[in-house]
């Protein structure tokens, strides 16, 4: 495989290389075993077929295209589709990814009727298996893009016309069908137009239990065709609706379990979209966490100071190190990894740059990895936070967890002890504690 | 009453008032009927204490106090806390009232003990049980302040300290106690110091469940002493936290129902609240609403073009009217109401600005009570919205809302009907409409 | 001109229509006399070419074209343009507007060369005159579209590329001789690509002085052709770009001064566009009309809760009025005017929300328009403001403000007469006054 | 000086210090050689009195004062002041700083009267001078604090009342002759009351005048008195006012030279207040050194995702780089220095944590200098640079540079050499080259 990206060998991990010396990764070291595990394990590292293949550079109303692709000439023909799909998996290979993340529309253009789609994606799924047989590669998740055709622009599953609803279910039928046929580890369902621009004419909880039905009828079928790929939802706050219902972690959990799906799912992250709702970065990670609901991590960023989509690729470690100590700390992601999700800036038109990109995400995680696994390993973090708890461990703390405390009690036990004693968070303090892994001193 | 505000007299409905004759009402007129109902039953407008009796212009680290108070000297004397009382009883008749919404720490301060406390706030809430005999009043809320004391700045519920959980605990039981003795209409919980503002140095799912814990000790003390009143949350995402747990309607319902609580409380909302995420004003008492679970609003604003607490006397007609027409389509707020929860600029040093700020938030809602009212008689939004979901009122729509449809009879649909009719939302058409009920045309 | 907007007749004033009436005025009266001219005089409202036509309902990378139109194929062949210029005109009409807001783009595509191209526009700028002949419209601005192409990508006149420059330069050359055969009333260059992604490739004050290097020559050639019009610049702070150098009004405004130029610009502001960077709504249109820079204004809006382009019609009359009391105060906007620059939602598909969506716009600033006359006519903000500078009329603030004033005099006069009595500045009575303009009681 | 923070010994630099060993440098070394001078010249870190030593921990309306400090009792007694100053003198010689930065109102509270607030600022600044004397330090800047005292609630040179500017007036006079005094490198004019709330009482022009005439009076003033530090403003977009008048770098440059200031002022950077305005960290460190008016730098930090003031230490090496790098280039500060401008977290009640954010900001500065060091000294950032505007050396870019080129000749070029190359700006290629130097490889 070497036709579409001929410039480019396959990318060495090379530290020693020099700063401007480019298409070399300087931190991932797939072999390399970091807290007990290879590098590669532990990331899992899927390219997003959407961002690095579909999108183009035509960022928004103000241009038109402007990356340019050999294997790609802009038309919805199926040969461009074949084309664009092989030029992918030569991609993925020089890069050393294991895995990539794609929809339906990623590979195959919509037909005629249901029945010509159906058979045009089938098509393209026995080539991508084939070319996954060649390369050992597998989809991280297989997905149905529910947003780009304009049917589903009032929304898929929460579209107030059940006709709309009733297209995705037989799209998503479809789409269980081919994860199966290319063994696929998750099954996404990414709802961006299943939101609000206006509440005037939305009927909110009705929206949210035509949602709700969609996902009980998905989890019935993956039971029935044996399909054993996790079922995965992605939050968004916002964009392209106004608002999104599953805007974030918290609140996507929360409907599962008020339709009781919540046994069904697992969440994907996006981090970069919990800075949308003015949030951190790694929030939304760590919520769906707590809950033993992460399930996969897309780990591409945002502009901190822009409250849209900016989608660029991971490049801060400092953040992407809390995501990774997450990770660690819930033992990894199982059936999940890290989808590089960004998107090229539409300035950044050659090929190579999208080579700079995935390497740039890549880098950031492996050294996000590598210093997640010393803090694990020296331990300081876990032993300040067992001792912040520590109070729960016994007395009145251990009733309170046990739920055996009454207001009464807690009254009885502040005649006796008073005032509790000031304890400083020391937040500075865990702030050098933190840089002393993401930016280590010289030695 | 007439000791506190000497130059201010009943404020008036005076619709015929000229441009800046100041304390007047313009739109609001208690007594009169509108979808129903007296214009003061449907509004149950409420002070905010906290906002307008605690707070005195010294905003920010950036200067002192700025509103001069001849009733109140700054310090933390009973006396003081007793004069600062009576002004407010003066206050609220004057401006036509019959609610307050008020805390423990807003009627007294704290003592040397907590029996001290208990004593002290005891014997001011007998104060204003008497007043409240005098003018008709009562507590639309009453609530524990879980806040301003340095004991609480890592958290209330969420604390890992149990020592200071256990003091949350006894503020509370004596708070539901003293809401109980001035026939409060509902108790309310604000936890704005539960969150974090790092996560290194927390477990979000232990302190989720200590903060379940003492909820549910709560509701066995309400209901052991037989207190009536509702229980309340009061969402917020953050400030004076990083971020807070119940950041939303959407997140603390989640949390709620996570831990079984969700037939105990309602929540209350602040609109304002809504836009720190990145929201609609109308957004969170929507979701509540939905989910039956809106009990009280908070009838002020944000500065929209700022994610930080702005709370300024709400003035924006338009999406006040969104809010009211969300209230009166769920049949009203029961025990809940508006509180007037905006404060003072700090600009605004005199007395008279009191009034000026609650006239402004009291015209606003009741002039979008008005429209709301004139929206639901019409019907026309309602016409369009069953128009908008009428296919779920029969064929595979019905099938799908009673959970009988399955993917095979949808793949079956569309087979058959093919492609969905486009369906124009036309949200600019709807905008214009909800603008003739905000901005009639001259006739 | 009747063909391809069959079903929609010119838009009537009628203030009596039924709530849900579509396609008519409630508050735009064009002949109406108010604040001594007839509405249209002081609004000269006009349609913007490129959200109104070119926009067709793609509005991200999320997804395709939705917009139905019988004139736009989507394709950039010649008819189409031809085609849809026509229709231009036609929904110009039936709309009642005098004007439109054009770029050369928005007219004609790109041939296969520069001599190409500006035979292409050529024609179709005689086929536009042509039109104006019949229709008695003319453009409001034409402007140079310096961003679509990716040429443009790194930016126009802020290009790195000098070859890149060269070209913007020779099609501003062809732009303004086009505006002048258009008797265009400005000529606008907006500039949203000249800024930055990232700063570490760029030298920010070299590019700020060859974008004043093509603004000089533009100065130059337009005084050579002897082209009347108003040369405008428009602020906008970011997207597509991370930031944009002309930023805001201020910025702009500091740039053309360092580099001699303020005299041959005037700004054009979209109101919308101040909340990007945290503002009001009505900010930059008083910076600039501080500055007597104002010279036409951008009748849109943004979704106030987010920091990206929004570009929503203008629907909140309170805002609006904020921005006409401006234009008032500073007698006019000469040979300016009110772009219409919203774009329709992409769930709006028909043509008549296209009607829906600018009627949205011209009844909010006409309704605006109303409010701001009665402000002045009744004077009570000017009064007020009269005093609350008063002590610069005298005394030591009148030696002040003529420059005579020392520090020692100063100091002089505090020794003199103590500390300054608190002035209040009542804003939240401004707002009740405020409000009293914007939804009046009923009398 | 032993005797405020008995527990702290003077701060060390210990590369080789364990993760959790505190109150060490692990990368600040004062007088180790980086590009070519000690790093402590290059740094000239300058403690903040404001920030840590007035501010307690009392940060918001929602609570009280929590940080604990045996020098400081709340009061505003002159003994306090006093021990206060002592304090952090003490403070200063253990950190190792040269530098720190105070108001007047820092050092001495208000008397009864100008004179006598002058008397005891006075007796103050000779105390100051006295412990100048015994340690080394000097002022990095000396400010005037024109914003707590409620007389400035409307601004102070900005205000309406000419009284409360002529107080401005007798302040500066008497603050420029203490920093003369204490020989304080700079004078910085901070002016966060000087903006508006709202519009509608405003005459912005008129305001800004007035601001230009204290100006002017300042520079006057410093000259007569022979006062020889640099005149500084400090922009900040917003917080405590809804809009400050000096809001960014570009606004604040504009305004000096529409007045004919720019000569007497350079401009002092708080990179956390760039993202207020939705722009990067850097952004107005970079466009103020553009117009070399870049005089010092506030070494603080925000919370990336809330736009209001979070004034966190530095803790963002990735990002102090890029403020580092454009200092290096600009041939460093001069006069100025680095501030370390952040406040202690609410939780962090300790003395120790005082150091700890300290030391954050220190290390984090210091690190950001030896990237930023070894940034210049490959110089692989300033070849690209030089090869990206490389067109500008000759030809038709040579022409424009100079102003030579006309529209015409552009116009002849394009026709002669067609369409420029698509130049790729390679951003994501850039980042893995600046995350190079950040997060270095191991080797």
């Amino acid at each position: 495989m070497n036709k579409y990206f001929p410039s480019v060998s396959r990318v060495e991990y090379r530290p020693d290389a020099a700063a401007d010396e480019t298409l070399v990764f300087r931190h991932y070291n797939p072999g390399e075993v970091v807290h007990g595990r290879p590098m590669e394990e532990h990331l899992r590292f899927s390219v997003c077929f959407f961002n690095a293949f579909r999108y183009l550079g035509g960022e928004d109303h103000y241009g038109d295209r402007t990356h340019v692709r050999t294997y790609d000439d802009g038309t919805r023909s199926l040969d461009n589709y074949k084309r664009r799909l092989m030029a992918a998996f030569e991609f993925f290979t020089k890069l050393g990814v294991k895995f990539y993340s794609v929809s339906d529309r990623d590979l195959a253009p919509e037909g005629e009727s249901l029945d010509e789609t159906n058979r045009v994606l089938d098509e393209m799924v026995t080539l991508a298996a084939d070319l996954q047989k060649q390369t050992g590669m597998r989809p991280l998740y297989f997905a149905c893009d529910l947003f780009s055709n304009p049917r589903y622009m009032n929304g898929a599953g929460a579209n107030p016309d059940a006709h709309v609803f009733a297209y995705a279910c037989a799209q998503v039928k479809q789409g269980l069908e081919m994860a199966k046929k290319l063994n696929a580890e998750n099954f996404l369902l990414f709802s961006p137009r299943d939101g609000y621009q206006s509440l005037i004419q939305r009927q909110v909880f009705r929206d949210l239990s035509h949602m709700a039905q969609l996902y009980k009828m998905a989890a019935q079928h993956r039971e029935k065709i044996g399909f054993k790929g996790q079922l995965l939802l992605q939050p968004k706050p916002a964009d392209p609706r106004r608002h999104q219902y599953e805007s974030d972690a918290m609140t996507t959990m929360g409907t599962l379990r008020h339709f009781g799906l919540e046994k069904h799912f697992k969440l994907d992250i996006k981090p970069g979209f919990s800075r949308l709702q003015g949030r951190t970065y790694e929030h939304d990670v760590i919520m769906a966490s707590a809950f033993n609901m992460l399930g996969s991590v897309d780990a591409s960023d945002s502009y901190p100071e822009v409250n849209g989509t900016s989608d660029v690729h991971a490049h801060d470690t400092r953040v992407a190190t809390l995501v990774m100590k997450c990770i660690l700390e819930q033992g990894g992601l199982q059936t999940g990894g890290l989808t590089l999700g960004g998107r090229l800036r539409r300035e950044s038109v050659e090929t190579k740059d999208l080579f700079h990109a995935h390497i740039l995400a890549m880098d950031t995680y492996a050294r996000a990895l590598r210093n997640a696994a010393k803090i694990m390993a020296d331990g300081s973090f876990a032993r300040t936070l067992q001792q912040r708890y520590g109070s729960y461990k016994s007395g009145i703390g251990e009733r309170i967890e046990k739920g055996a405390a009454t207001f009464e009690e807690c009254e009885e036990f502040v005649r006796k002890y008073g005032e509790p004693q000031p304890q400083s968070a020391h937040l500075e303090h865990y702030d050098n504690v933190l840089n002393y892994y993401v930016y280590p001193p010289r030695q």
